[in-house]
C-alpha cells in the first residue's frame, strides 16, 4: 500500500481529493492532506470526505511545519501542490528536495521547482531511486510528458512549439475577433478571472518560459533553466498588428517554442489554419518528431482538467511501485 | 529475446523493416518477413538491410503459405500488415485466429479484422493471454490507443469525434477551400495518389466506420460491429452547400462519432475555430472524458506516421513480455 501525503490545499488540493474520495486508486491510501498552517494524519488513510471542514483547525489537525510530514517513516509518495513560485520556487521547492532525497516519490502540479531546479531535481531522484512526476505542471489537460513516455518509444523529438498559456492566449483572441486593444482584453480577462491582478509573469511570457524550460529537460533531454530562455512578451501588440495579421489570413500567438537546442518564447505570426491555432483559453502542443513526423495536442491548460494529469501521475507511481514489489 | 515475424511485404513492411533495421529494439529479434508468395526465414534472426533483394525470390526465400510461420515454436510476435479488406478481412484475420489462439502477441495495421470480428479477436487473445496491440489501424500517426491506455488512466471517455478518414478530408478541404465540386476534387485526389481507383470505402464512409468500430470496442468497451454504424458518405455534398457552410464560418467534414452508445458516420457542418477542424489529408481525433473533460489530437492518418504506431506497440509488447519474465 502506498501511503500518499498531499501538501496544498488550495484549488488542486480541493479537487484531487475530492476526485479521490468518489473514486479510489487501488494500492494508494491518503495518510495527510496539508496546508500551510498544518495537517491531518492517519496511518489507516484520512476520511476524504468533508475534508475542508477537518483543515479548517478543528478535531484532529495538526498546527505544525507541513514539511515534518516528509519523512520515509509516514508517507511512500508526495503529492505536491503548494502555490507556484518562479522567482525561487518556495516552498515548493524545499518540499520536493526534502522528498526526493529520501526517496519518496513526487508527483506535483509546481512549475516553480522544475523550471529553476530540474537537474538537480532529476539527480535527486535517481540517486534516491525516487519517481517524479509533473505532468501537471504543463498544459493541465495536455498529457504531453506521458505520451512522449509512453506512446513514442524508439522516437525522437526534434522539435517543439506550443501556445502554454490560457491567459495571453486569451487576450490574443479576444484582439484578434474583436479588434480589442490589448489593455481592454486584459482588463475583461481579469475581471473573468482569467487573469490575475498583476499580470506581468502571464504576459511578459515568464509563465511559458518556465514550461519551455520543463519540456526541454524533460522531452529534448537538456539541461537547462530560465536563463536559456530568450523572452518576449505580448506587451507591445497593438491592435492594428493584429488586424494586419487577420488580413492575411494569419494571427499573432505566444510561442514558445524548442528548436535546434535554442529554447525561446515570443509572439509569432501563425496561419489561422493551423493546427496550433487554438483560441480562447485553449493550450495547444505542436511536437515534430523522427518517426511520428508531427503530432499536434489541443486541451485545457489550467483548471479541472489538471486533475487528469494528477490521476495519472499517481497512477503510474503506484503501478511502477506495486509491479516492483 | 521476443522472435518476430512480420507478414505483409508492401508500404508499411518495408518502412517497418527499414526502420528496425536502422534501430533495433532491445530484446526484439526479426526472425521472418514474409510476402504473400512465401517468407524468408532464421531462427538467428534476418538480415533487415537488403531484404528486398531476398523477397524478390532468390537465396532463402521459401515458397510457402505465410501461415505456416504462425506456429509457436517458430515466433513469439506476429506483425501483421497485409492489405485491408473490410469484406471479409481475410487473409488477416486468419492469421490473427491463428496467431492469437496459439498464446502469440500481435500487433498490426489491418483495420479489417478488427472491425469485423473485434469481440472474437479480444477473446481469443484473453483465453490464450496473447497480447493484441492495433495503434496502426486508426490514424497511424494520432496514437489515441496508447494514449487512453497510459495517459488517461482512472478516466472514462464519455465521447469520440474524429475526421478519421485522409481521402475524404482532402476532397472537402479542396471543396471548401478552391469552391472545386466533389468529383473534381476527388479526380484530382486520384492523380496525386491519395484516393484509390475505387474510392467508394472512403467517400461512402466505410473506411472512417471501421475505424468508429475499432475505437468503440477498444476505447468505450462496447461491443459492436460494422452493422452497428449508421454510415453516411459525401457523395452528396455540392460545392453550392460548401459554399453556405463557408459563409457562415463552417465547413462540411466527414465526422465519425461515439455519442451515447450510437456510432455514426456523417457530413457534418463544423466551425471553422473548432480544434476538430483541419485540412487536407489530416485526421483529428476529440475526446470527452469524466476527468480530463476534452482533448483533441492532430496527426497524419496515414503513411510513415503509421510506423511510429507500430514500433510503439512493439516496444509496448516487449517490455510487457521482458517484464513477465
Amino acid at each position: 500500500m502506498i501511503r500518499c501525503g498531499v501538501i496544498g490545499y488550495g484549488f488542486l488540493g480541493k479537487a484531487l481529493t475530492r476526485t479521490l474520495s468518489e473514486r479510489s486508486i487501488e494500492g494508494l491510501r491518503v495518510v495527510a492532506v496539508a496546508d500551510s498552517r498544518g495537517y491531518v494524519y492517519s496511518d489507516e488513510g484520512i476520511a476524504l470526505a468533508g475534508l475542508s471542514d477537518r483543515l479548517a483547525n478543528t478535531r484532529g489537525y495538526l498546527e505544525d511545519d507541513p514539511r515534518s510530514l516528509i519523512d520515509k517513516e509516514m508517507i511512500d509518495l508526495l503529492v505536491e501542490l503548494t502555490p507556484t513560485n518562479v522567482r525561487d520556487g518556495e516552498p515548493g521547492l524545499g518540499y520536493l528536495r526534502a522528498a526526493l532525497s529520501q526517496g519518496i516519490d513526487v508527483v506535483t502540479a509546481n512549475k516553480g521547482p522544475l523550471a529553476l531546479a530540474f537537474s538537480e531535481l532529476r539527480g535527486l531522484a535517481e540517486g534516491s531511486g525516487a519517481l517524479l512526476r509533473y505532468e501537471a505542471t504543463v498544459g493541465g489537460g495536455i498529457p504531453i510528458f506521458s505520451l512522449v513516455r509512453s506512446c513514442l518509444r524508439g522516437d525522437v523529438v526534434y522539435s517543439l512549439r506550443g501556445i502554454l498559456n490560457g491567459t495571453t492566449n486569451y487576450i490574443l483572441s479576444r484582439m484578434h475577433f474583436e479588434g480589442m486593444a490589448l489593455d481592454l482584453a486584459l482588463r475583461e480577462a481579469q475581471m473573468l478571472g482569467i487573469a490575475e491582478k498583476d499580470p506581468s509573469l502571464d504576459v511578459g511570457g515568464i509563465d511559458t518560459a518556465s514550461k519551455i524550460v520543463i519540456l526541454a529537460n524533460s522531452i529534448m533531454h537538456m539541461s537547462c533553466s530560465m536563463r536559456d530562455v530568450r523572452v518576449r512578451g505580448i506587451e507591445n501588440i497593438t491592435a492594428e498588428a493584429m488586424m494586419s495579421a487577420k488580413e492575411s489570413g494569419m494571427t499573432i500567438k505566444l510561442i514558445g517554442s524548442i528548436e535546434d537546442g535554442a529554447l525561446s518564447v515570443e509572439p509569432m505570426l501563425v496561419r489561422l489554419n493551423h493546427p496550433l491555432c487554438v483560441h480562447g483559453t485553449l493550450n495547444a502542443v505542436n511536437l515534430k518528431t523522427e518517426i511520428l513526423k508531427e503530432l499536434t495536442l489541443i486541451g485545457h491548460g489550467a483548471g479541472e482538467s489538471t486533475i487528469s494529469a494528477l490521476i495519472n501521475d499517481i497512477y503510474d507511481v503506484v503501478s511502477m511501485r506495486m509491479r516492483r514489489g
